[in-house]
């Protein structure tokens, strides 16, 4: 399948998972939630991999969707210690309904993913539930770094790189594990796929860290500086703070510290400092080293198959992208 | 190994399992509450039923502190919800830390408990997991139909029954199958001591909804009332509901919907009517009725082993404790 059909195909498999289970109350939250979209990168990527290893898709499709439902439930949770209102556009499980519904229906939903994982061949759930474990531990011990980060100045960025391995590139690296662990991949090849998925979950993130900078409101689909605004501990702030000179890391803790500063201000002296130490290059350098380290993973896989070239193209979509 | 051997066991090997994990903010609060203590009944039943079956202890102990840790997990985020600030003395992590490091290290203590259940033998997990995958469903379900109750008042005794059998029995009914399946017990007897877990779990629930109207304070550990004052759908408070006469069921809902009544008062008067309708009665031969029905479950056990008689021993003692 092209990566098109393989979205597809998740999207309307995911929709039916959920459909008039009772308890309402407890359902019709989580069928809300992944309803609302996105673009299934995760499950897409255990499809792909799977097919590149010559995997059948009925037997990795539940395993994907346990992905993807893992995904949305760190979402579910995520929104309510955030306190954030709206995801895509529309109101957050806490918001909607309340915060003890979004608790336990998120708790529910992780139950799920497992479940979901459980449906694999029986001789290949000790392989793949250590993996999936192993994800999952990370993913919220990321979440934790990136709490402790909030309350800190001194974080570097080797300390940021290591969270957002956490928080974000495991589950982009481990779904595509799981797609090479269900095809009977090599140990081997399915660990290059990993650290493919490793290289472009971390370029992805600074990528975005550049966006809500550098980016283009329009395209960008967010405000720009948001992440100044709230003393986000980014790839650009870690980096600024750890390498600038003492005159100019007095000028961003002076504006870091700031009460009520004027957001366009802020935004716009931040960014200046920023560009002036030459963070936004030092970024890029970082993002492009990332994305050579995908590729470089990619290209050691033993097989040959077009999705290989399907994987090169998604990581450089990713690196050029607007958005 | 007796009970009270499996016990310490439990507590000594359960206390293991958090110590020094990185980031400290995760793990702290697991390792807390892990530690604030309990009966530990559901891993000893999973290690007793085991050993009834000839199962190999050091085999399954670590997914009996699976069953641990999903119990306390369960707890950490009901506290949330019910905005409990103690549990068994010592205050609950949202009021020690705070609401996202209780959502988090809740989720974190869900995984772990999958993770312990993955460490059993490989062949088999696909029915070990199986089994807790829709015994945490029904947990989750039975915690939504609790809440759902909550602002109704046509709660029937068996939407009851129903509901605490979710919530509560299939858990402790799990405990027990787990201990069975991975001693190789036969289908049927693993179904029987499963039985035997949701009579024994059922009668438990009518018991505790017994103690707190006609239960002795000093022995209780509770104050005496605490489910009539916030109008709880109990065992006794559905029946009576159901089947009071039009005068009986008057006066209850005007306690009911009282707005800010003399508790003293409130819990005098709707045990008076609980006395009158022979509610107490009612709820005693539906407890009654379970015990039974778990005694008959566990005598059918093809089994002969002394274990047999500890269980029938703690079901015994449940029946007629007196806190």
């Amino acid at each position: 399948m092209e990566v098109k059909e393989i979205m597809s195909f998740v999207e309307e498999n995911l929709r039916k998972l959920y459909t008039n289970r009772e308890p309402k109350g407890l359902y019709e939250p989580i069928s809300y939630v992944l309803s609302v979209g996105g673009k299934r990168i995760r499950p897409t990527f255990v499809l792909l991999s799977n097919q590149m290893f010559g995997g059948d898709k009925l037997e990795v499709l539940r395993p994907a969707l346990g992905i993807e439902v893992f995904h949305n439930f760190t979402l579910v949770h995520d929104d309510i210690m955030d306190r954030a209102d709206k995801r895509r556009g529309r109101e957050t499980i806490h918001v909607k309904w309340n915060e003890s519904t979004a608790i336990l229906s998120g708790d529910a939903m992780l139950s799920e993913a497992y479940e979901l994982m459980c449906s694999a061949k029986p001789e290949l759930l000790p392989s793949l539930l250590a993996l999936f474990s192993k994800t999952v531990r990370e993913v919220y011990e990321g979440q934790q770094f990136d709490m402790d980060f909030e309350s800190r100045t001194d974080v570097s960025p080797s300390e940021y790189m290591s969270m957002i391995r956490l928080k974000t590139a495991v589950l982009l690296a481990g779904a595509l594990k799981v797609g090479a662990i269900l095809a009977g991949a090599s140990e081997k090849d399915a660990d290059l796929i990993y650290e493919y998925g490793i290289g472009i979950g971390l370029a992805f993130q600074i990528k975005d860290d550049l966006l809500d900078v550098y980016g283009d409101t329009a395209k960008f689909g967010k405000n720009i500086g948001g992440d100044i605004l709230c003393n986000k501990k980014t790839f650009l702030l870690t980096t600024a703070l750890t390498t600038a000179d003492a005159e100019s890391k007095a000028e961003l803790l002076k504006w870091i510290n700031a009460e009520n500063p004027n957001p366009a201000e802020k935004i716009k002296a931040v960014t200046g400092i920023f560009t002036r130490l030459g963070i936004d290059k030092a970024a890029e350098a970082e993002m492009k080293r990332q994305y050579d380290y995908a590729l470089k993973s990619l290209s050691e896989i033993s097989v040959d198959s077009p999705e290989k070239q399907t994987f090169a193209n998604i990581a450089k979509d990713l690196l050029y992208r607007e958005d």
